[in-house]
């Protein structure tokens, strides 16, 4: 083999970097002399290099300044991977499903009926951010620390202060700031299970959840769950009953996917028969705000006896996506939480924590809920009358009296990864079936964000109902 | 038994809370009819309770206002656990231990010679804030999302570009954006091991690499380390010739808290040594730009020609500990990282990950790391002066070359537990040897943080060299 001579590889090692977007168009690559040191190369050889790029039009010299990479060139920062699901459905996995649905999330062209993201105008964004740069002017030796798992004090006491309306007397000393529910869930998993535990959760499940479970090496064994009461007690009695459970994690007020809510004697007994067997109850009250009428549900953490119940939330879905703070009541495994924690990253960062604790004790946070409340609740209703409108006869759609999130039972000949397909080539993403169960048996479901519902998306639940229809067909 | 009146319960339980800090003084309790409504209680017993609330001086009603927490009553905010190590040392744990050290940070009257903090006065702190602020006011919509895993791309350009310094040729799509460093190497060690594999670190080894060993169910195989040179790899070739280790995982530069830093042969020697028994290496280079003098030291990542290093560090010792940025280039395991830190909290959030970059790319980062490297060789200089004087005949200390803590050996008959318990009460934090082995072998040996030397903080190294003279002497 011919050997490629060292100014030839250097070229292509810079050309290379600048394909992947190590260095954009209009920006400057390192001088010669830069290159000579960090290459182990002689001047002579980088300046050769150099040249070979310019010659091919990829850098050019600028007198007194360097080498610059030519704006011709596009910036090849890697684009968003959208819209390529895997040809087979039998080789789909929960996790690169859940994966492409998340990442439909950061594609602007796309109408978001994919993933739980709520409606960016009912999102206190503005106040947020004002009340975040403020934040950065105050002086806080806690910007010089790591900070502390356990979270900064200021919103321990708002998330105490809240928790009252859900029926639950928490100190701020009980309360852990995770970030976003997901950290709590899977924080409380690792807390309470080992790999190989079996810990029984509600069918359909949020996929979120069974990827928890997954990446910790628990499995899951999946209860019928009721679209409107929630998860069936008879069936997870018996489950308990002749199955080594571990955990029971549920979403006990609007459920994602299904919007069910439990009623309070429903989890009054819940969290006797587990307490009964010494199990512990994750509970997942991520959307517990978001009723739409009467009263704020409680939650199942309020009957807790026995310091059994850990209990998980965020404000991700009323306050901010990307803050990313979430809390966890852990009970009786506080200590083992904090620890946890600590190993994991340390700690939640300080300004996003603070800046929701500020806006939590003055941003108006009960008006602001007032307001998405009603706002939810038309656009779950005016969805669902669109989706009855324009999708072919057998369709069903749930009721949910909270959340955003509608789950739609198609035709049976439906397969909603080839919909889901079909779907991104009209610039529409949803979350197909599949990720709601390990064992895939939501095939002709789908779950849509109905935060992203507007007369003008109108159009794509018509196109979806074409789609549907054409696919019932074949 | 008797039974308790409702509205003594309900004034019993309101009190509570006042004392843990749910409602602090001058703050307005939830109204009468409020409370009436969440407790399910008259509207009578609440006004019961509440004058009884007043009349034992806890509340006070304000004319048209409503009920407020007396002021005379002091802020029942849980303050920081500190100085009260547990008088037995042999149900000391690492955690345990080492949370408390971590605690220690954020007691403003302590002297900060514990966990391995920066200097505030060599953080970017004004300059990055300005910066974040600016953030909070240009529309981005990723705002209104949870984010991806892998991190946002103008972090990702950036890191690619500095890896070049350290020898290392990174796409920014091989790098995923963490919760600090710690993040970066759990999910590491979750994508390369599993619960009861054996993992070969070095001795003395930092904490948290120890507790997220443990957090994880893994074992740790402890291998000699020189104070200078690093790992022995010599005693590592033995240990994987006897051992079924399963990953390796080493600070390559600037160990933390040796300061070892290996020779750049002696990566190049390492890689391959692992390289031909397909063992992954956890690489933590988070101190590898605080090097003193000459080039920045090489990482080992840089010999990698097998695709299984996995390279962690972080902004934290550097820029900011607190908006906990960090990254992870995964190597061959990419994905698997993707989808653990998905599974674990999702994102790291957006705007902390964009402050980080734009610093990186317009705040003179460059210039900052100058002017801190060469600070931080002065505090170490001066330090280690001021122990050789002030500690008693037997103690030894490391020399550096880079990063900003000292390993200090005292005289066999210290116990550094006991040391570290003294040293509170003189409003001194340190690092006990003990959390630096699973099996406790530094006994006799502290850790200090040399970013907290001053010449006004030189009488607390003098009131250490007195207590640690106490101990050598009983």
């Amino acid at each position: 083999m011919d050997k490629i001579p060292l100014y030839e590889q250097l070229a292509s090692e810079i050309s290379h970097q600048i394909e992947q977007g190590t260095f954009r168009a209009g920006e400057r690559i390192p001088s010669v002399r830069r290159s000579s040191q960090l290459k182990n190369l002689s001047i002579t050889t980088v300046l050769q290099a150099y040249q070979l790029l310019e010659d091919r039009g990829i850098i050019e010299a600028r007198p007194q300044s360097g080498y610059y990479v030519r704006t011709r060139r596009l910036a090849a920062i890697p684009e968003p991977e959208v819209s390529a699901p895997p040809l087979d459905p039998n080789t789909v996995t929960i996790d690169n499903l859940a994966m492409m649905v998340l990442r439909d999330t950061v594609e602007p062209n796309l109408v978001q009926f994919g993933a739980a993201i709520p409606d960016p105008d009912l999102l206190p964004t503005a106040k947020l951010n004002r009340i975040l740069a403020a934040i950065t002017r105050i002086p806080d030796r806690r910007q010089y620390t790591c900070g502390t798992p356990e979270g900064c004090d200021e919103l321990r006491i708002q998330v105490a202060q809240r928790a009252l309306t859900a029926g639950c007397t928490l100190a701020p000393s009980e309360i852990v700031i995770t970030l976003g529910c997901t950290e709590a869930i899977s924080l409380a998993l690792r807390a309470v299970c080992k790999p190989g535990d079996l810990v029984a959760v509600e069918s359909p499940t949020y996929f979120g959840i069974l990827q928890a479970l997954e990446s910790l090496g628990l499995r899951a064994l999946e209860i019928p769950t009721h679209h409107r009461e929630g998860i069936s007690l008879s069936a997870l009695r018996f489950a308990l009953d002749h199955h080594p459970v571990r955990a029971c994690l549920i979403v006990t007020n609007f459920n994602n996917p299904l919007g069910s809510c439990m009623p309070d004697d429903n989890k009054k007994e819940l969290v006797k028969m587990l307490a009964a067997r010494e199990i512990p109850l994750i509970e997942d009250d991520i959307f517990g705000e978001m009723y739409y009428e009467g009263d704020r549900p409680k939650v199942a953490k309020a009957y807790d006896r026995k310091d059994l119940v850990l209990l998980c939330s965020s404000f991700t879905k009323d306050i901010s996506p990307s803050f990313r703070v979430g809390w966890l009541a852990p009970s009786r495994f506080q200590i083992k939480i904090e620890r946890l924690k600590m190993a994991s990253n340390i700690a939640t960062p300080i300004f996003t924590q603070l800046a929701i604790a500020q806006f939590l004790e003055t941003g108006g946070y009960d008006h602001h809920l007032r307001r998405i409340r009603r706002a939810y609740e038309l656009k779950i209703s005016a969805m669902s009358q669109a989706i009855i409108r324009y999708f072919p006869e057998g369709t069903r759609v749930t009721s949910p009296q909270g959340g955003f999130v509608l789950w739609v039972q198609l035709p049976e000949e439906v397969d909603s990864l080839a919909l889901y397909r079909l779907a991104l080539k009209s610039k529409i993403t949803l979350a197909p079936g599949y990720i709601f169960s390990a064992t895939h048996k939501y095939k002709n479901f789908i779950r849509l964000n109905a935060a992203y519902w507007s007369e003008q998306n109108s159009g794509a639940v018509q196109r979806l109902g074409e789609l549907v229809s054409m696919l019932a067909k074949h």
